[in-house]
């Protein structure tokens, strides 16, 4: 008997996964559900799925959908609020007074615009850090994006739920809140090192223990953070975490700049995964993640955008450019953070830093249909000669012309289905007049 | 008696520098001709010229069109053909069999391709350096772009013209063609130390001065060539020009990733322009050249992606973001290469290194009207605190959506008024066919 599905979407490229050698030339997937019931030729799929919504796009690349390991959804409220300052006069004098400010509306317009931003530059699936976290996941949710969302906890009172205890009930709801999403995922995320003591470290490793989910981490980013961490710890930060017994394989960490080799090797023997935020620790001034030793030593490397207010986007195209070209610049060699395996921690990475690898990353029978449908029909990416080439040094999030999340389409021809564009851009420009008004 | 204009455009901003001080609100510029006759507020301007063509945008950013002084736009052809290779290995084995193919037709269709690019990535100007220059600028002329265009001499045969003493009737020819062209412009071009003869270097320093032009260089690219040049001529690349008594005000550098801080002076001196390619220096894993420093010592800075077989684009909006960024993340200093100095170094410094700040680089009354519109009204672009910021932080070249050279509209809502897209990416797409077959 015929098996029927939903939607058949076929293109002139099927990359189902990071590797070249996987180009199914005039390929098609078939979507039953929320899953991806068989990919192959286009001719052979629409023989056997006749009855059924269909897509095709003659100059189409339907690949799996990015990840994005690394975020701050919110911070787009402030995205180009304060540039080109140190960190701490960046922080203290532009971006805490602010989130002192900050509304639990606030947060879940701005990360409605996050989400429109990352629909439409290709990412299906986010992980984020950051205050209101209740707020991010309703929004996620309502973008219909996958997400892996946790309320970020440190010693001091927070703008989102006050004393450090309240924190750990908030987290607890958001547990409950979300226990059966199929969508949305919580995670328990310390922020950083330095502003978490043993203790709060230890307590939500627990956390995450009990409830089996992701700890999440800012890892030794920069040099004030090592420093610091010696300083207060006698411990770099990596062997701050591996003394408390806190270094494992739930543990994504981002950024991990500033780490010697004896640390690269000891993530790898943990299994922690990393989020890679090239453009933000460049603009950051916080350096250069040793990402080809990491590579190396088998340590699941991911990219993250880190918040739209260190960025300025939250667009993984031109994240994995910057990715692959900056590497060889500052290694001085060519051959490192090769186009394939900056793809790979841009899909499959991500999949694997967010323990997901069996739902998505790649384009396989079973696996949840997170994709997207690229039009290579333009100037900046003719000829074609290797497509993986052009989705890591051509392409940007503008080619990006359909996205589809959990076999539910959310961009379809640009347009986003799920989300009021217009609404949100007015939203979000109104709470931004606030904003300036207040500071004045 | 009142001024007729052509054309009057108006915007929700106009930045008429890279200067975010200067922005206007509601701005407008009326056009005359080929030229910009006023600029201001919308209000006064619309009252002003009642009887005009006009195009409003409420969301839309009036801007400078940027200057790319350094490209191969022909290069195009080769995009994505071969990547993440050493860079002997990517010219000897790969790029330079297919140059020896290369045909006039495949040279012109190839910069009409990297035309469409430009211009639809808000690229007004740009400096061109390959074989079958004539050909570049004819595509140029063909695109309504303003070009500053050489043909590139070296001691061995060219591809192009044959023997070298054909180059310089060649480039002869070139000059007597474009004469007196409202916007090609043409200029002499040695390809580097390492290829070209202390005679040939001093024979193209004479004909550039003797048509008061650009003399166009590749200098102190990466290590290979100072470490060359060094054996050869026991002098550094630019010591070896300064020998020569080369070093001067025409002199456009391209790339200059390694200098040391007296070769940095030097050129200061000299008045050297610099192209700065830092995609290209990156991906190519030359280094990063010393940017801030240049700065600094006041040398005229300009941005130039290279190539697109070597970027792999010509998409000037990306490459801001990559030279704002990295010079912050290498440097460890998040203070240098501003969002401004960037944008500055892609307009007025790009004008000022092809000695035409009298002409274009700034929207001021008598220059040229080059021009280009963003769209703002975007979930990237959104908020809005600061413009100049997100053109270098946040802006893609798929933001831009029309375009004026010299006074002619030469996109309009996206759409090529020069060019036949779909005809460009047919054809192309056939010629990449042919040479991976004759490759086989």
């Amino acid at each position: 008997m015929e098996q029927r599905i939903d939607l058949l979407i076929a293109g002139r490229y099927l990359l189902p996964t990071y590797d070249k050698g996987d180009l199914i030339e005039n390929g098609a997937v078939a979507i039953q559900g929320d899953s991806i019931f068989e990919i192959g030729e286009a001719t052979e799929l629409k023989k056997k799925f006749a009855d059924c919504d269909r897509i095709e796009e003659k100059h189409g690349l339907i690949m799996p959908g990015l990840i994005n390991t690394h975020t701050h959804a919110p911070m787009s409220l402030f995205r180009g609020l304060a540039d080109d300052l140190p960190l701490m006069t960046w922080l203290q004098d532009h971006i805490f007074p602010i989130e002192a400010k900050l509304t639990a509306d606030m947060v879940y317009q701005a990360t409605l615009l996050s989400c429109a931003e990352m629909i439409k530059s290709g990412t299906t699936s986010f992980c984020d850090m950051y205050l209101f976290a209740k707020e991010v996941a309703k929004a996620a949710d309502k973008s219909g994006m996958r997400g892996w969302i946790g309320e970020v906890l440190y010693d001091f009172p927070s703008p989102s739920y006050g004393e450090l205890k309240n924190g750990f009930r908030y987290v607890d709801e958001m547990f409950e809140m979300y226990r059966n999403h199929p969508l949305i995922n919580i995670t328990v995320d310390p922020h950083a090192v330095y502003t978490c003591s043993p203790d709060l470290l230890k307590r939500t490793g627990e956390i995450a223990a009990d409830n089996d989910t992701l700890w999440v981490i800012h890892l030794s980013e920069n040099d004030m953070e090592v420093k610091g961490c010696l300083k207060q710890y006698s411990r770099t930060p990596v062997d701050h975490l591996e003394h408390l017994g806190l270094l494992g394989e739930r543990v994504l960490a981002a950024h991990c700049v500033k780490l010697d080799d004896r640390e690269i090797d000891l993530l790898a023997q943990r299994q922690v995964s990393v989020a890679h935020c090239q453009e933000s620790n460049m603009k950051l001034a916080s350096g250069t993640s040793p990402v080809p030793a990491l590579l190396d030593r088998g340590v699941t490397l991911s990219i993250g955008t880190d918040g739209p207010a260190s960025n300025n986007d939250v667009d993984l195209f031109s994240e994995m450019s910057s990715v692959a070209k900056i590497h060889k610049g500052v290694s001085l060699d060519p051959t490192v953070m090769s186009a394939e395996q900056t793809l790979r921690a841009a899909t499959l990475g991500g999949a694997e830093a967010l323990k997901a690898v069996d739902r998505i990353g790649s384009l396989k029978p079973g696996n949840k249909a997170d994709l997207i449908v690229v039009d290579l029909n333009q100037p900046h990416l003719t000829p074609i000669y290797n497509v993986v080439s052009h989705l890591v040094y051509a392409a940007s999030g503008a080619d990006v012309i359909h996205s589809v999340i959990n076999g539910r389409m959310v961009m379809k021809d640009k347009t986003l289905l799920t989300l009021d564009e217009e609404r949100i851009l007015a939203t979000i420009t109104e709470i931004a007049e606030q904003i300036v008004q207040s500071a004045e």
